[in-house]
């Protein structure tokens, strides 16, 4: 409860008095007093700093970083993870940052034995290989994690197999004209086709289905690394552990052979196109197979590091840069892509601070543990800082899979598309010295096809969803055929990805200047006009799909109060940035301003939250629940 | 959802754009640049205007306010109440000051018959008046309203009587000692003994009651206004209606007859010796009555009357002094002996900005409409606001029954203690040239006993239980015998209470003056010393009534956490007092010291609220009603 009245490292277990801060700030503006008067934050100066930092961009540190993260899988609680915690929180040390490390407990889930085999009529019983074939091995010595699905429910499942292609709604609907009902059957689905791997598994089970496999296509890339198997979670919902539905985990050599000894209806023209399997025929049985997965569910403890830079002349405003540091397997891609951008970012941070810099408000590095178990780490940290987060968080820049392959890609909540675009067009291409990522993303994804944070697929889900911080998520690339596999190693990301790590570069580029303006600009890059056409576009929406008896006429109406009202704020945005901000009143109509600015993403809260879904208290997810029936 | 974007004014509907304000400010500003330097703010001036203040003091001006005001009765939701609205809101607008008036539709609860006989064994029947004997008639003429308890479901009760003395927990345990068990007869009880209406019908329901019948004995003030008859709401919570107990209204004189009548064992010694009642035996019978209550819910319009007073360096923090204005009957005590205080306070404010005051924050007079039915008006209005005055509300300070009779009382949450003592010591007391408020109540009352707000009993209740808002609320004399009946009149206050007005001048003085400081101190003048002091009294008290099953370690702990915070933060103030507010980083400083005085508060809101009364969020109330058994 002491929260509020200390200063931003009061969210962490620190040491270090918060009073220093003040004190040492108190001070640094006596001794200002009596020699120079403090001069007001110069827009020239910011932009000198801007460009010295895209000047000390190199990618061999990227590369080293990401080298050593990568030189051993370490998934969260697991021993191995420990030295990636000890090797991001050192990094910040040694750079002169102020370091928490913040511990929690958390249930995990871990595989203990699994094992598949197929039944024949005649008797026979033919063992199949749950592996990754000629890529890994999960004996003792390794610290290699066998495929699996966290959270998933140890048990035995024998049966005759469905194939339900990707098992969507839409899918079973062509099961149910085919006459296959997969209730008492083992269901095979082909991963693909948009839903989660939770929710293809929910709907498997309210159908009745007694397991469910799943396995990744081979594709060419994924061939040159052998069949890698998909690791991931089925847990429902994020931060704590909820009983799952059924699932299990397989490979595609073991999946071709199943699906030759199916009979029953011909399967669809366009489920046998879609892949390259030898799918014919859908089932049920002949074959059976008996799938046993034996897991264990654990207490571990997780560590979440951070690194703070206090804000000069506003360290109560916080602007927050995350990225997860735990991985599946080795998390060349996922994560730890994104952590070497971040670690790099850190170090040109430090690098502008020698050369006189301080961030007008406090930047915060985040490096989240368990995202892979449901953003465990980053969950816990906000619910556990909600108030504080609620008060002073201006907005939160996440980074997971930073490098995935070509091309730009971008989330944020609307109030941001524009500074994004902005900053898209001051950092280079990888591969040119004149193109900007804005040329080449306008020209290649189409203007500004920003997308929205409507899922809850990384860590800004809680700041987003639960806490109503302004978030983004950035990356290069995207649908990365080794994502959760043994394949996502060092060796993947230099042969394929970004073999001389410009692409690193890059994001850290626009992630690092998205800092910059958000922390450095004397009043706040938020354009709330963005968010209003993007609600214009949902309402549009939901009139198309609603019949006449709702009327939409006071949405209509509350976002016309909006848009006046950012019409007014941006306004009053252009009077103020006109005048020299040295006034004591000029002063504090512009903090009065940001404050407004930061605090009207919160005004989309709903302290009820979604019926059902408490924890989500953000009327837009509703809204697009209601709209596109996302969960 | 655009609240925050807009100004103050956001929480009413306004017409005014708040752009307007924001762009005078600013031209304020600039001509401000070319013409002098904005100099701070000079502690002297405000100094001078708070002596400005106390000199414009006036008795005559209080007296006609109030005497206009409770002219007739003027319960809420009723027609006669409208010119209440309608005088408030004028007196604002005539003093310059922008003003809102907000509606509700709200359920509200009047009686249309009721009816009380006793029956006696040989056949006899005998009709009891049920009125307030030489003072009252309910006839269409007049708009005073029958005693009667809103909320109390219609019906007929027939059966014995039991006398249950003040209806406590106690009493009842009493009567069970004498086997007489209440289940299946009539109630008879008098008022006294610490309960809250609803809480002594909710006992008596639980131990099935068929009805309770209330009367509140004469005493020798009360005779010189005939008996009258309480009023009140059984509303169980606030702001929204819930299902009542069973509820009647008797007076004095009928409840003689019945206690008349009794058989039964004798009653205890003190339950005959408490009062003046001929009351000898407890019942059951062998007298019977006959009780009919007919009322009717309704939805009703109800006003919240609002004036604002911008500031003109934080017009985003706002100090709100609020009162009721609704009245059972005619409210000259409760509570427009407090609304008269209120426009008395706005007509000063007025004199001192013509002559060149402006707050540095927002000042809202409040003046709320349906507190008797629960305060719907002002627990409707926070919650609509929650958001806005959650991220901007310094403080609350509440004015409900100002002048009840001899003798200065405070509430508040202990932040405000230290202020609330220094205030006092500015004010005179009414029949004195020289000694201050504060002298007389330390002699009288003994030193700074300011109690604390943990009961739900007027306006603070949903600013303080639900928004986590800073509290206060005050008044001069307390449990005045017309409380709630149709004596709460004008010529009851001018021959008992306050006949020269000197006693609302006073509570006005101090009033104003926490309102005056709030709004204009540079550093917000809250001291969380007092609530660390505060807690660990609670503390104490807990662990002398908790075994040592349960260890206060944790609570302990984060009590001397809470401490040491507010030592670094007593200090910061001291620091920055010293300087000089010029420098744009101190400046900011300020702002962000002040911010955490102003949500400090805050941190002691559970999300989840009190288990079955999920709407009050406060964990210190939680822990009185833990501790001490408060609901």
């Amino acid at each position: 409860m002491s929260q509020n009245l200390t200063k931003p490292n009061s969210s962490f277990t620190s040491k270090r008095s918060p009073l220093c801060t003040s004190l040492f700030l108190i001070i640094l503006v006596v001794v200002g007093f009596n020699t120079v008067h403090h001069p007001p934050r110069n827009p020239k100066n910011a932009i000198l700093f801007q460009q010295l930092f895209l000047s000390s961009a190199t990618n061999y540190t990227v590369s080293s970083y990401l080298r050593y993260l990568t030189s051993h899988p370490h998934l969260a609680g697991t021993k191995p993870s420990l030295e990636t915690i000890h090797y991001v929180k050192t990094h910040f040390q040694n750079l002169g940052f102020e370091t928490h490390t913040v511990p929690f407990r958390t249930l995990l889930s871990y595989p203990l034995h699994a094992s598949l085999s197929m039944h024949f009529s005649n008797g026979t019983v033919f063992n199949l290989p749950l592996n990754e074939m000629g890529i890994a091995n999960y004996d003792v010595s390794s610290s290699l994690i066998r495929p699996y699905h966290a959270f998933s429910p140890s048990g035995t499942a024998l049966g005759k197999v469905v194939f339900a292609n990707h098992g969507t709604e839409d899918d079973n609907d062509a099961l149910r004209r085919m006459e296959v009902n997969v209730s008492g059957y083992i269901v095979m689905i082909k991963k693909g086709g948009g839903l989660g791997r939770g929710a293809v598994v929910e709907i498997a089970e309210k159908m009745g289905a007694l397991g469910v496999l799943m396995y990744a296509e081979g594709d060419v890339s994924r061939d040159n690394f052998g069949s890698g198997v998909e690791r991931g979670t089925v847990m429902k919902g994020v931060g704590d552990p909820l009983t799952p539905g059924w699932a299990g985990v397989e490979d595609g050599e073991s999946a071709q052979l199943i699906l030759e000894y199916l009979g029953g209806p011909l399967a669809p023209q366009e489920w046998r196109d879609s892949g390259r399997s030898n799918l014919s025929r859908v089932g049920p049985g002949p074959v059976m197979v008996n799938f046993t997965y034996q897991g264990e569910k654990k207490l571990a403890t997780i560590y979440n590091v951070f690194a703070v830079i206090s804000g000069l002349e506003e360290p109560d405003r916080y602007v927050l840069m995350g990225n997860h540091r735990d991985a599946w397997t080795y998390g060349v891609v996922d994560p730890n892509s994104g952590t070497a951008a971040l670690l790099d970012i850190a170090r040109r941070y430090a690098l502008l601070m020698r050369r006189g810099w301080n961030p007008r408000r406090t930047i915060i590095f985040c490096s989240w543990d368990a995202e892979e178990f449901g953003m465990i780490g980053s969950t816990e940290w906000v619910e556990q800082n909600l108030l504080n987060l609620g008060a002073k968080a201006v907005a939160y820049l996440n980074v997971d899979c930073a490098v995935q392959g070509p091309g730009f890609f971008a989330g944020a909540t609307p109030q941001l598309d524009n500074l994004i675009l902005e900053v898209t067009e001051k950092v280079k291409v990888p591969d040119s010295e004149v193109a900007t990522i804005y040329d080449k993303w306008t020209t290649i994804n189409g203007k500004s096809n920003i997308e929205r944070l409507t899922g809850v697929d990384s860590d800004f889900a809680s700041f987003l969803q639960h806490a109503g911080i302004p978030s983004v998520d950035i990356y290069y690339g995207r649908d990365f055929p080794v994502y959760h596999t043994a394949s996502d190693s060092f060796s993947w990301m230099i042969n394929n990805a970004d073999p001389f790590f410009w692409r690193h570069v890059a994001v850290a580029g626009v992630w690092d200047l998205l800092g910059l303006r958000l922390a450095d600009d004397p009043i706040l890059p938020l354009d709330y006009l963005s968010y209003a056409k993007q609600l214009q576009v949902y309402k549009d929406t939901l009139s198309r799909v609603l019949d006449d008896s709702i009327s939409l006429t006071p949405l209509a109406a509350s976002i016309q109060e909006l848009t006046s009202a950012v019409k007014h704020a941006n306004n009053e945005t252009k009077n103020l940035m006109a005048r020299e901000f040295t006034d004591h009143l000029l002063t504090l109509k512009i903090r009065a301003l940001n404050d407004r600015l930061m605090l009207a993403e919160r005004g989309f809260l709903d302290t009820d939250g979604i019926k059902g879904k408490e924890w989500f208290k953000h009327l837009v997810r509703i809204f697009c629940i209601l709209l596109l029936g996302q969960i």
